[in-house]
């Protein structure tokens, strides 16, 4: 039977613990790794995790696929540490938000002996912890995947199948420079627009008498773990700052065509984002789970 | 057995017909009026209508309610048409989404033989037209109301009554200027975001690919009737722009923040936008239905 290790029962390894145990029950040896014993004897007793370890003992030398979901600068600091731990020929994979720096910083203190693959689900909850994880969370989601040279083909492929196995709907394989442009877009600017948004308000006033489903969908994420997302935006800055710039034009050609009542351009400014809207709603709807 | 005539008979219209058949059904006589024949044959297959009409025959002289659910300029000519159709003592309501300038319109045209009471139901879909409608959009939902001195309490408080057992879960009293500064801010800013996101994409890339619930959530109003929205935004300009000041001010905010690293301020900026979702979220959820 193999060994799938989850470093970090956070909510994304404890989604990965409870995404296991609901798609493939019995199939795995399934451990984890986290600083939080409490949480440990939570997922035991959920029967998600056989065992845990609050700093590795056997744990890494056994398994086979090592699934580290840690706050960037740790995930650097564990790797620094337990390079020599792992077993031969496991493959190890990060499931952190940025890819290039990550790249970069991590690339040097990978031991010869394992397969590093950088993946990222695009699944997370505004919510933080093991106690927030829910396998639903995954089901059909998109999951990125950057590639190196180094990779064995084989195991991104079998890590690929073991992702749609545990209810990942499409997972793609694309650059860190892209992953990180279109992450700095897609998830990065729309944190900031929610935080910006939630904290544009006036609170003198009974906001939540005045709000229809818009506004609960458009702050839902101004809910936001500080020091992950302060660590994301800066690690990824100058994708995100890009963002900003081309949100802002956006918004500026908008505010023009209010400003000067010019009906006929604000009709192509709203027909343009219906018709994406629409058009990516088609291509996100093809995820299968 | 009371008469509830509804003109307009689109996505509001045609929610409140199938909300009122889903929670008080054979308790009232509904009709309604739409230019559609197609809409009306619908409706009256469903069995939420009993009988409608292209024009106004025989509709409103019966009516002891009048929903009137059309886009602000059409409610206009509506009601220079029919002001003196309507029975006498009947309340008569409209929808729109803005409040101060329908009301110093619609004031001088409402005939004295009728109470008018100026509302909004907090609750649309992105969708138009009554294939679109689904009662349970209205369920726990805000409803705006903005009394006038010349409305009849008695009436306010059967209205409000008829909206809570119909799905809304909160009714609230608010002056026109408060309604229109709110909305401008918590429903047109919202909408005025997803539009911008929307369009800032750029279409040569295979966004869909890069998505999670973050960017799928803050597009989906991206998807916006044009006519309708470009009406609203004109008519509520002032509110409207200065929600798009307060915004990009606080989007600086954070956009310095980034551009000089400086994580305290960061975390200041998420803890407080956490902590007003938060607020935001325990208020929003004492709605009742």
């Amino acid at each position: 039977m193999k060994h799938i290790a989850l470093v970090g029962l956070g909510v994304i390894g404890g989604t990965f613990a409870k995404a296991i145990d609901a798609h493939m029950p019995n199939t795995f040896k399934v451990t984890a790794i986290d600083k939080n014993e409490e949480t440990l004897a939570r997922a035991k007793e959920d029967g998600v995790i056989q065992h845990g370890e609050v700093t590795n003992q056997t744990i890494l030398q056994d398994a086979d696929l090592v699934i580290i979901s840690l706050y960037p600068k740790v995930l650097k600091t564990f790797l620094e540490t337990h390079a020599q731990d792992f077993k031969p020929g496991a493959i190890v994979t990060e499931t952190s938000g940025i890819k290039q720096t990550m790249l970069d910083f991590i690339a040097p203190h990978i031991p010869s002996h394992v397969d590093f693959i950088f993946g990222h689900p695009m699944a997370g909850r505004e919510k933080q912890g093991y106690n927030y994880a829910d396998a639903a969370v995954f089901n059909k989601a998109n999951y990125l995947i950057t590639p190196t040279e180094l990779n064995d083909r084989k195991n991104i492929e079998e890590f690929t199948n073991f992702l749609k196995s545990i209810g990942f709907g499409r997972v793609s394989e694309v650059t860190p420079r892209m992953h990180d442009t279109m992450i700095g877009y897609t998830s990065q600017l729309t944190h900031a627009i929610a935080v910006a948004l939630m904290n544009s308000d006036d609170t003198s006033r009974e906001t939540y008498k005045y709000v229809g489903d818009s506004f609960r969908d458009l702050t839902r994420i101004a809910n936001i773990n500080e020091y992950l997302w302060t660590e994301l935006f800066l690690e990824n800055k100058e994708a995100l700052l890009e963002s900003f710039d081309t949100f802002e034009a956006e918004m500026q050609r908008l505010k023009t065509a209010i400003q000067n009542d010019e009906v006929e351009n604000m009709y192509d400014i709203f027909r343009q984002s219906s018709e994406r809207r629409l058009a990516f709603e088609k291509s996100d709807s093809k995820r299968k789970d």
